[in-house]
């Protein structure tokens, strides 16, 4: 049997633990840990790496504390706009949906995108119109509604600028500290590597505060956001899309551990710590070979993570702090 | 004085001498002629590869024999969706578009992404608001209207199916001559290398006859449709689209030369004829390097293609016959 291993991410970005209260952090710990256990428990169980993915992203959207599903936040007119992608490592096959509304629960609409049509990536209206097709799980817009999103859009027009859910510039870092501890790029996003040592990932996003002309960012895209393949890795990013497209930031650490034979830990110290850092690409990502490996590095403040495995690590993170 | 050279391509499939009449490989020899014009008399006069590649692109757009711009096939509700996307390998800067109607130059859009907003990718009716706050031309409907087109549209629906343009299944092999020379894989593209050693590639489509559900193939993708980096490669794709992202094509070929150290051409004959293979990913690929060498690969019965370069190479292609 192989070993196996589930990590998660929550965003990452500007989080510091000296602008957190305690509740707010015990919060995020507590959505990371039950999304952890969501995955893990299904991978415990002997089911593959692409269930465990979904259920523990699933749990991620279901949590109105990160920005995707529930907790997506507002675009510019006053309403929720989805990205999500999910990938299988034995296949090859992909799917994945950019700018969907109404949708409780986006990276399952990304995984019927794989399984039931002939695509890889459907948009917008199109989407939806595939989603009502498969039986997939809408939501009235109060779902996606709350006071504390619908705030930041408000701030954020009053300033005139967008923002990857909470990036802090440095006239920002004077606001609240409530809002600051918040400041991140909003995504969520699982990999995982079952016991049959097949692999897969899968991220999903609400996009940026007050967002507009349609953008969509690396939560979509195959190869920059979202990646899996048994022979490398499986990859799951969140930071600034834009510079994770342009590196195809997920892809490039499948390349570097194929072409040179480097580990998944080194592969993604070179793509997050060199390459992004160049672009100035803040973030982070997580991943898993196909051996049970796992690992999570960004270069950002902070990044929520988490990781479960067979061998018995069961750890979440936020700050800068090693976890074991 | 770096060598400079321009390649283009107007889609790839299955193009048969035997299915072709004598008038219509005339034009399409002359539309890839100009489109190589357009691009390559701006490199002899110093302009950037950039500029270059959004002449031919430009090029193949305006003319109704390609799937691009003005010969764009119509979607499942009678319209043109169209994707596009370009990048410059100097600056890493990338700029896409996808699910745009009635923008006559989507390239131009794509342009217009890279240098005027923050962002890489916008879809739809954002992208179009986009397009009107910066001056980017549209077109009426009737603009795009080809009888051709809609013929195809109308068969494609008595059919119940959707087309990449014209690829051609076995059932399909015993119509027209007409319509069967003309089916493949409907995108243009354009990739070059300047006399400063810059290269930068770009990538137009109108998508599918009788495609649904917002459907986006790899044209506006980067780093799989189209990708550019001076210490590599600049490509443009042209294929099955679903294939070539869950390949991430155009960002393999860079990191086979980038990791391993081969050749533009040895690094497109693994992806075109291996690795794409092997997930049935019919099409090709056009691309250069930064020192001005070229290659046009595909795995298909044909490709439209062109090369020209400051050693005098001047060429159009269509099926597999070899070019100088």
């Amino acid at each position: 049997m192989n070993k196996f291993a589930l990590t998660i991410h929550g965003g990452a970005g500007t989080i510091l633990k000296k602008n957190m209260t305690q509740e707010r952090e015990a919060s995020y710990r507590k959505g990371l840990e039950e999304a952890l256990k969501a995955g893990y428990d299904l991978l415990e169980k002997g089911a593959s790496a692409l269930e465990a993915v979904l259920a523990a992203t699933v749990s991620l959207e279901d949590n109105a504390l990160f920005n995707a599903g529930k907790g997506s936040v507002f675009t510019n007119d006053g309403r929720q706009e989805m990205d999500a992608s999910i990938m299988d490592g034995k296949t090859l096959m992909a799917g994945a949906v950019a700018a969907v509304r109404n949708i409780r629960n986006p990276v399952q609409l990304a995984y019927a995108v794989m399984t039931k049509s002939p695509h890889v990536l459907l948009i917008g209206k199109g989407a939806e119109e595939f989603a009502g097709q498969n039986g997939i799980k809408t939501e009235p817009d109060e779902y996606f509604f709350s006071q504390f999103r619908y705030d930041q859009l408000k701030k954020m027009q009053a300033s005139g600028k967008a923002a990857l859910d909470h990036n802090v510039s440095a006239d920002d870092k004077a606001s609240s500290s409530e809002t600051t501890a918040d400041r991140k790029f909003g995504t969520v996003g699982a990999a995982a590597c079952d016991r049959y040592g097949n692999i897969a990932a899968a991220t999903s996003t609400g996009g940026m505060t007050n967002k507009q002309w349609g953008r969509v960012g690396d939560s979509s895209i195959i190869g920059s956001g979202t990646y899996a393949n048994n022979k490398t890795c499986a990859i799951s990013c969140t930071g600034y899309g834009e510079m994770f497209i342009r590196a195809v930031a997920a892809y490039d650490v499948s390349c570097l551990m194929e072409y040179k034979g480097i580990t998944l830990q080194d592969a993604m110290n070179v793509v997050v710590n060199d390459k992004l850092v160049k672009l100035e690409g803040d973030g982070g990502m997580i991943g898993v070979d196909a051996t049970g490996n796992a690992a999570m590095l960004f270069n950002s403040e902070g990044m929520y993570r988490g990781i479960k495995n067979s061998d018995g690590l069961n750890e979440v993170g936020i700050y800068r702090e090693l976890l074991k």
